[in-house]
């Protein structure tokens, strides 16, 4: 690969997480020396980047993108980045690198492993960066700053590519970069990101009374802001990963039936013990 | 009663809360020509509050501030808030205004309805601020500013008196001030205190793996901040609100469960119908 300073590279998807990718890269001078295209059904957030200077060039359909891009960055939902990559693989330059953020990895890397081009490569990320508003007019909101980023290399991934994503995922600002394999991803992703937002979404669910925030000292809103989700995406990873969110979701529920037995049988002592060891598990988590 | 500037304050337990209250009071200028006085049995949170000018004087026992405080704020948890009236009723200056910060009113509120000597008035309330830490030393962290305010008066509470705690709580920095009765702050703050603590509390108890956060995108970590709870406080507050936190958990669970058999039988649709339901209820709580 060139240096990423004189790559072109294509961002497919202008969305908020497309657009905070194109951002990043363009702060932190990726392709300075080439050109930072986008592709987007939606004209109106290629216009925006154009006119904000975010990207070089804009287009509606992607093909244009592809046979210029050596980096390709694929801003896409699970779903629609699958049906891409059937639909698109004959378009892609000779040799092009490209990665993802799709949030949920297993079906994407069992494809790619067995029908990506022989000359090209693929390395599948999940930036842990997002924002419960959407859209690229939000992708200002999105910071990558000391952000989590997971990669969940394919077997057929050069190590030379790998170590070039990583470097720029650094470049971008993002903190700890961890990989492993796609279905530990997806079983840990299961437990920090999607129960998180059911437990989010049941808080809401549960209670009709929006005046109920006149009660809220901080905790409601914290633990309910990610419930102004993005309702199709969020269904879509919840159904793609649905075998490790429901195990979650029954891990979890075990836990607060037993908190909840506690409460019931007014067992002061353990319940406390049990409440002080969770405050010290969470601390070391800090750590 | 008197201006509040020329009044003596005392403030019974100097704590997380009570030294915030201490902070609070000091800025706005109240008993700026009075004086405040606090008393704990931790004589070293006393005197870093005497070091930092936050109080003019401290005592390790109550007898000295109650005779002389114009205005008490008993900043106790509410068992010991309980006993502490029980034991020092014969100790309050005459005609004194009493005011507390307990998270559950049901209790404290029946029994100063009953026991409350004559010439006193006390004003039940909850302050909608604190932190994950705890303790005097945190104290400058529990931000007031625009946070909402609970009162549940008594039935023989006199409405100058009403007025007179109202006036100060906007002069600390709160923003909204809701009256209600006991039993509706206690089905209240169930679910928008009680059930974030104890869904925490099970989210950190269910996943004994202290790494999960390298894979943590910033949901994990804000539904979680909460579980490094004051572990014997927020026993005693689910305990002593066991039956309105019971009913909320289960309220909690029907929809969790709900949500659950959506992904479990993969009804895409009604299940992102549901989720952006949620999004709406949510955005309506913000406004």
């Amino acid at each position: 690969m060139k240096p990423v300073e004189e790559c072109i590279i294509g961002i497919v998807g202008l969305g908020l997480m497309g657009g905070a990718v194109a951002l990043a890269l363009r702060k932190c001078g990726a392709a300075g020396k080439g050109k930072l295209l986008a592709c987007d059904t939606d004209s109106s957030a290629l216009n925006a980047a154009l006119a904000g200077g975010v990207i070089d060039e804009g287009f509606v359909s992607p093909e244009a993108l592809l046979e210029r891009a050596d980096l390709v960055y694929l801003c896409l939902n699970p779903s629609t980045l699958l049906s891409f990559m059937k639909a698109r693989m004959g378009s892609f330059k000779n040799g092009a690198l490209i990665t993802d953020i799709a949030g949920v990895k297993g079906a994407i890397c069992a494809a790619m492993e067995e029908t990506l081009r022989e000359d090209l490569d693929f390395i599948p990320g999940h930036p842990m960066a997002g924002s419960e508003k959407g859209g690229y007019a939000c992708s200002m909101y999105c910071d990558f700053r000391g952000k989590n980023y997971i990669l969940t290399p394919l077997k057929r991934n050069k190590g030379e590519h790998i170590d070039y994503i990583k470097k720029l995922i650094r470049r971008m600002g993002f903190g700890k970069v961890t990989e492993t394999s796609a279905a530990e991803h997806d079983r840990k992703i299961a437990f920090t990101s999607q129960l998180c937002h059911v437990i989010a979404a049941a808080l809401i669910d549960c209670e009709a009374d929006t005046n109920i925030t006149s009660f809220g000292g901080g905790s409601f809103e914290d633990l309910t802001r990610i419930a102004m989700l993005n309702a199709p995406m969020w269904t879509e990873l919840f159904i793609e990963n649905s075998s490790a969110l429901l195990s979650r979701i029954g891990q979890f529920e075990k836990s607060l039936g037993e908190i909840k037995a506690l409460v019931e049988s007014g067992q002061a002592r353990v319940l406390e013990e049990r409440l002080a060891a969770v405050r010290e598990r969470r601390l070391l988590m800090n750590a």
